[in-house]
């Protein structure tokens, strides 16, 4: 389905946070369309290079008549719902709220499309965090790959990605679901393993911090560039098959010690590192890496190297502490 | 694993629900051990023979603070999660509340084990509507069908499991986990097909109503009676392997035009039926058929037959109407 001779209305749920910002500029740079953002809260960054020509709603997508309320007024005919809450490691604590505001915003969000906007296409935004556990012969991972989750954060993104399923099938709902692996760059919060370690160079740059505090270094992970990313959504809403659902990865599995020595390797002074078994999870995955056959046969490549990636990240930081 | 040898102290929740209450009589004829039982509100009905010699709780589970309490007193050694919203009809209605209600209340129970009661077995209720949507060559469905949900009702079930799944991996939980397929006996509400097919017919017998109203009758599905149901989960409880999941159903499919059928033929007055399209689901699954291999190896069987559950179902609804 090709939607390129229609103006489109783009609405970008958790378009001031880290994917749905860098996202938000991609479609400005295409001129898409109609470009809608909402965001949680007033307090949250809006430091997005063109941003005064997005249209913002704050609006609380846990709460159901703001949902409706918000679809009825922008008539989206594409939505990109990247709002929630994204804590791997601190899952287990955040428990709760964590799985309440994740499946309580996608299904307002479906609710509200299927009585209110059934016709818009609708991008539900899983995790590889959903595939958990794997043994060796089943990497790299496929979609089919059973859903083993090993913290409540996966289990909020198995919720999200089944509810986007029911409803596809349920109401027919145009739907298409994603499951990202890890992605990196600027804007990403000091929660995740790649800013932790680039915000603690430029402490340590800075003379604020005397080590580098990490956690398991063993895990092997698949690093995307988020611009490489939002790109791939933005390909899977032009081109993805409804109803279907599509790993996003490089295919590459990198050790998280790597990551950790290259962006040393940047850093302007030398660099102590540490082990701080508090950083380590109740359980860790050893392995995940992505089959992405089905999304490179839409077109879609990895365009941007790591080091580049991992450049940015530190400067990021260098820029905003 | 066999615990014969000691006193259990048995924590059942929803234990005045319809299986949790079948459950309770049945630990109570085994003399299984101490059995505490929970309840949400205290309007639920209690009519259950033995009732006094259970200790009653009422909590409610959405409760952190109150489930952490109730594990702390209790101290169970086996802990039975019954407690749940049941409602697959009306899931698209009450959506928001049963996801909230069935996640919250599994996620806050296996937080309170897992820092209060890390020793506990724990069974993990979730459902057949997990498996959704099958293809022919799929039947009967084993363990390691995908997940193919239609409605909410089945996404709470996933995430009950899945948490189950996770925190017996994260916290190395002593947890089994099963998929009862369709259930019925005595004390079902109305809002099943069986219990309100039953009601019908009695309101009909009592000149209260003229026609017997139905949904569609065409899908195929699997009964067991509620008493062998809560049998398999006490096996499951003391033979399940840790970690593991069990489907539990007869293995039969039936069509729901052969139970209306026979239920009728007990009726003592003529009955007339109408398909009403309201009681229509925005997607009816067509066939849902056990594989119970993995449970009858552990030495589980069907020992009461549909025309038996059938007839005690209409005598339960002529007792109580």
């Amino acid at each position: 389905m090709s939607f390129e001779n229609n103006r489109q209305v783009i609405l970008v749920t958790g378009g001031t946070g880290f994917a749905g910002s860098h996202l938000a500029e991609l479609l400005l740079q295409h001129q898409s369309g109609e470009i809608h953002i909402t965001q949680f809260s007033s307090k949250d960054s809006v430091d997005i290079p063109g941003f005064e020509h997005f249209k913002l709603h704050q609006v609380d997508l846990t709460n159901s008549d703001a949902t409706v309320q918000l679809i009825q007024e922008v008539q989206p005919t594409q939505i990109y719902h990247l709002a929630s809450f994204a804590y791997v490691g601190k899952s287990f604590e955040k428990g709760s709220s964590l799985l309440i505001n994740n499946i309580l915003l996608q299904h307002n969000l479906l609710e509200a499309v299927a009585h209110h906007a059934p016709q818009a296409r609708v991008l539900v935004i899983g995790s590889a965090e959903e595939y958990g556990l794997s043994n060796k012969s089943e990497i790299p991972i496929t979609e089919d790959h059973p859903f083993r989750p090993v913290n409540p954060y996966a289990v909020s993104k198995i919720a999200q990605d089944m509810l986007g399923f029911a409803y596809a099938q349920s109401y027919k709902l145009d739907i298409v679901r994603v499951r990202p692996f890890n992605h990196i760059g600027e804007r990403q919060t000091g929660d995740f393993a790649v800013s932790a370690f680039a915000k603690q160079i430029v402490a340590i740059e800075r003379g604020q911090q005397d080590v580098l505090l990490v956690g398991n270094l063993e895990g092997v992970r698949d690093f995307t560039d988020v611009k490489d990313m939002v790109a791939a959504y933005k390909i899977l809403m032009e081109k993805g098959e409804r109803g279907d659902v599509y790993n996003v990865g490089s295919g590459v599995g990198i050790k998280m010690k790597t990551i950790l020595d290259q962006l040393v390797s940047f850093a302007l002074v030398p660099i102590q590192i540490a082990v701080d078994e508090s950083r380590f999870r109740p359980l860790d995955i050893t392995t995940i890496v992505a089959n992405n056959d089905k999304i490179t046969e839409l077109g879609w490549q990895t365009t941007i190297p790591l080091q580049n990636s991992l450049q940015r990240v530190l400067d990021y930081w260098r820029s905003i502490l």
